[in-house]
């Protein structure tokens, strides 16, 4: 409990933000910022903070291409991808991404990347070696039966699919490893915008598969890279 | 717009009930009585009532054990299942159940079995040729891929399951038949009674799904055999 | 399922899809793309794919007039049905439509045609007799009366309606046909975009009535056609 | 307001509850007592004081046998129907129930009944002529049509209906009365509780029906009888 | 029946629209145009097909401004209530608009005022006297308290409420005259768009209330004009 | 933070509890009870441990009856409210109950009043002067009106009702004291065991109304107390 | 109850408004206007009449610049809160705002700032001193503790969370002053706009937590000045 | 692929159920059998069958004591967990439990400790370390801060609450490993049986945190156990 109370020195308090400096220290990687409802500004400072007290890898989330072209002004190694509403600074020289713990993202259909690769540019700036495979969902089960080799030299899977999510039970059936299932909001009409895909892998009836929130390939990518790292103590 | 007037003098009322004996001319089975919610009494004079004005195969669904005891006294003729929760009169001998126009029942686990059941029987008692196979959820896909040549072999298929009703999926995306999906409350949690699997089905990515009521095995058996007999007429 | 397995290779990996040249062995059709979701390149790309390498008519199906343009630059015979929002390539010429195994498509009102058009296009694609019966609700019920005859020379119905959708369990009361209900996000309030006319007809008190997704025209449509064609072995 | 001020004094307050004699002033009827969650002894304190103020019929809705039965105890004049769960004191002999002014009970299904009762009895109760006609659901439309002629004397409509609840769309448009819906808990699965007939019948295609609580038998009937006194002053 | 039958030759079939020239014989009022969803050539045509067969008032509702200038075009005698998106044609000179069969039209704030003025407008074009009170909630008892005359002189009562819809059940208590309320989608957060009125109006502790759609000013307007034709034919 | 620090030591472990004896210090009442889903030896052990190291009064909430003998044999100062299903210790001797700060507990109903009794005997064992007023819901708003001296002269006010709620809203309106909204599941059909009620008052037109959850009589007891000792300190 | 009689002649009847200058009477604060659904000219003279018979602080609440650039026409001393989307009339002199009353708004991020910001504004307008704590959620729970010297000066703080709302939980169990909890729309996917972080507040496991609507800074401001003031009459 | 056609082989058919020998092949675990709605005799059957082909642990979750003393007969080295609800058969000899890569079960109560057994069970059949620790929920964060040590020792983190959830956020804020969390069905009113868990722990603020279904803690225990095993071939 001491170890908390010393955090609080590397609290750093923008009036709009109490920048959190300790992150890194307490979780191997610096705070990461969701842009969503802040304003340009807002974000430029809490960025330029992070930049400021930190050499690792930095990614402000659901940002706008908007907000990006604003940070970038004044931070010019700043990058972005539009597909995964990113902004990330790729800068940290000191990953090793072993392939021996590949971390796979599977989507079930084309129109789920944009969530896939919110995922893998995650894993991959935590320090992952990452490989894809997308479009393979169950109505053509050949599909994916063509991937099993690939699916079985992962050592976290990534499953991400809408409508009605099918995939993680699937794929949950067909290996040892643990899998994160993603339910998108890809779909119309009962797919709810996800409620669908969320309730079938929440009951899944293959078991080892967990959920994280609709479109939340973020944190589907950064849950991969703290498994990944489990055991990595020994 | 005359036969429809017609069919008025057809129904007998008694008070309680209007039953219906036009619904044999028009759709070729004797009126289905929907037991839940209905007295004893009640019960046992809507089927006296069918029983002495048809010769076709009678149903009553949803029936409770303690109903039919009180439906044998006066109609001896009755049978019970009391996994389908059906009272039914199995004395139509023109049926000819053609096994090249077959109706398939699958489940994805043991527990949905009750329903399929229900399915069957109603299947059954309609005149159709009906085979089965239980337990054959996805989370062991080689389980399905066994059964590949009772698909193929298949007019119509009614996949019933319950947690995330992902067989429904799969099996519509490995054949050119119908499928009808049939959600079943088994789960517990966030499967809501059903929901989960229902939405599951709704929103399946294999076209040529559709969807009945939660645990609505009877409306699956009705349905089948509508399907099987289309095209009859030719 | 060594057939499974040689389905495999008919796969062709594009890297954000993979496109399955097996579902017109599969299934008699080639894969329709959902459109929903993909950037106009991805649109085209698959479509080139499954142009190249079948002689079948094609579906993209929820396509915008935007995505329709783009993709008829390289595809001059691709057409487009703004109502449905359907891309479509209409060059089967070996399709027999036969008038005796009709497909009839019924709406409850006006405001579901566009629906309606999605079904019934689908159906006329997939090499079926397509007849349509727009704004037949039950408010009056003399609309609907006036038609039984169509209703009774139809082999299946498609019945679709937003609100309450009571005109599935009216038409599923008429027939001894199967019914394809769809309900539609028709309405406003307390219909909350077709979960209204969805539970609606997901408990249609008429036996025999099955339910695809709120607004899924294409579903129904490539459903009726599957059960057209059952039996057609015989 | 000084009316409204004047009320006051009319207020017997037992503690557990302020017994409200001036309902009988302002809207011509004894307050009812909603019985469920109430003690026994709470229940009949509650009916002694309505019944030493006032000479009018009295109402105990959603009453447990158990409850009348201590009920009758002190009050031997009251009557019980299990059917409608009500506990009534019939002993108004000044109504004129006018048959020109007919109320019609209307229901889809035999189960539907219980909750019909309870309308009827309430408006037999409020002095009104009451007349019934049951299970004459859409699912076989000439059922409902047989029956034109007394839909055509009513002044006012009471349709209950569980499932999909369509009638009261269909009657809602055959005839130019007010038509009051009341869903009922009748169904199973995707009904919930008779949230799907619910929706459908706000949702009515028909313009002119409103609707109840699901089950409200009771409110129903009052409402009616509010309707079938309207322009009386005149 | 046969009545019925006579309807159909009634019914004038556009193919995208079967006009219903039967109602106005059936209802005492021609049919309403629902115009969400149509386009201004569907529109226009239906609404040409009423004007030319009936000498009625017409609606066509939820009309939009850019539906209401292209029907003016070719029907100068068009009228258009922007508040009350209603397109409507005011040429009925025999209504007799009695002022003791008064209808009242409540609302609990400014806001709902759009919904009421629906309402109003309905009921004055079916023939009505109608007045009004806006802006009378229950945070302010006092304000509902100074209305008493005028809720004392109604016939029938339209309460429209948005958020918790407590107007509702305040003024069934004040009165014995029937209340038809609206919900509302005014509100922001958890009055999700009208759910939270609508629940609320539906469980009124209050007898005689009764509920129409969120924002259906429309249906309630028609409501309080059959019930105040109601008993009309002694 | 060291006082956050120096609690851990007050915390004692029972393996299946950690007893929090450093609540009585931060909120000036020892740790209640949830006495729901515990054993009966579980909850012995910790109102034993509670017991032995404070002298003030304790609340073990939601117990049964069975739960309530079985703490008796150990602890026989133990009471037991049946009606708000909680056992309790009222020893202590140094409360000043002010009568100048009333709380005060109103319900809609009759049936609403376990609820209030578990909120009344809450605040009172947390040392305030407590007066109740029941079943003065709105459909008689003369009942209200003729408690509102009684509304003046209290400091905080619990309002309690199922149904509709709108009791929250009316009173809300009447005083410049904050309200403290109760729903309860006391309803049926679309009460949803409480949810009309919980969003009714959460969408309180009164401005100063907050909701705690359904039937929460305990935590409006101990907000009420909190919100009466606000200020103390001057 | 001559009392609430007097009121109505305080009311001045808008046609579209009844404004009610009563309200600072009898609850200490001027009415304040809700401005969304109101036209321009609506709001404009709702204030225009507000501003002449008091000298209070007034606020129009949800008001969009448009509007507010409307009303600083014709009233000068108008301001406007963008974040806060409050226009407001700050004139009261003879507030005093009393530091040892303090309320405290806390945010859990940075993006529930705008909900926060009215709060605070209101809190301020009505007369309080108040303080605020922004972006110190628990996912670094440091960040938290760092500021319990700040918690613990509070005399009523406001706790404002989107996502899981788990800020009110971890600050109720902190401090012995009520809690208001102010649920967010801030999140995404499974966030519902609110609704996860309103079910999260109402199910707090720490007592004394009460919760308003979904982004309702403005109420919750209103409830905290109320509860500031209680106990001012001693 | 001829991988998973080999499997077949080792699929036993009990007609009723389709025994998977290959899952512990596949995912070096016998097949688990979900007891809930199956018959005694059904169970038996499968347990045998497990039971004689593999020598590994065995499990049957959900199942009541009746089915265990059924199984019991037949199969006497089964046990029992009444806590955990599962029959059990704790017999592989060749588990290393390693401390080094321990999974922590932790709960916010009491209540909870149920479905933590279930998980905690889990886990040590599947051959890992496991420790606990128990009602340390945040109302009380002090309980939960003397816990740190203990959560810095663990490789994987389960957590177990009820009511708001919030503990999954804190505690994923204090940890660099994966947290696994489970809702659990614990509490009352807008609990709704987990469901206000459930969108609390979807919506963590705190990235790294992934759920399973409500009371799931078998699925936590497997997941604990397969993601310990991760990167153990290196």
């Amino acid at each position: 409990m001491d170890k908390i109370a010393s955090l609080k020195d590397l609290v750093e308090d923008l009036g709009f933000a109490q920048v959190d400096h300790a992150r890194e220290i307490r979780q191997g990687f610096p705070e990461v910022v969701y842009s969503a409802g802040k304003t340009k500004e807002q974000l430029l400072a809490i960025l330029k903070s992070l930049h400021a007290k930190s050499n690792g890898n930095l990614i402000a989330s659901r940002a706008s291409k908007d907000q990006f072209e604003f940070v970038l002004k004044d931070l010019p190694d700043a990058k972005y991808s539009e597909e995964a509403r990113m902004i990330y600074f790729d800068r940290d020289q000191t990953c090793v991404r072993d392939p021996s713990r590949m971390i796979l993202i599977m989507t079930a259909g084309t129109s789920d990347i944009p969530v896939a690769e919110e995922a893998r540019l995650t894993a991959y700036l935590y320090g992952n070696h990452v490989e894809s495979c997308y479009d393979c969902g169950v109505a053509g089960i050949h599909r994916l039966l063509g991937k099993l080799d690939l699916i079985e030299r992962a050592n976290v899977i990534v499953v991400i699919a809408g409508m009605e999510g099918a995939l993680a039970s699937v794929v949950g059936g067909l290996t040892a490893r643990p899998v994160i299932a993603v339910p998108t909001s890809i779909g119309y009409g009962a797919s709810f915008n996800g409620i669908a895909a969320l309730l079938s892998m929440l009951n899944s009836c293959a078991a080892g598969v967990s959920v994280v929130n609709i479109d939340n390939g973020f944190g589907a990518g950064v849950l991969a890279s703290k498994i990944n790292k489990t055991n990595l103590k020994e």
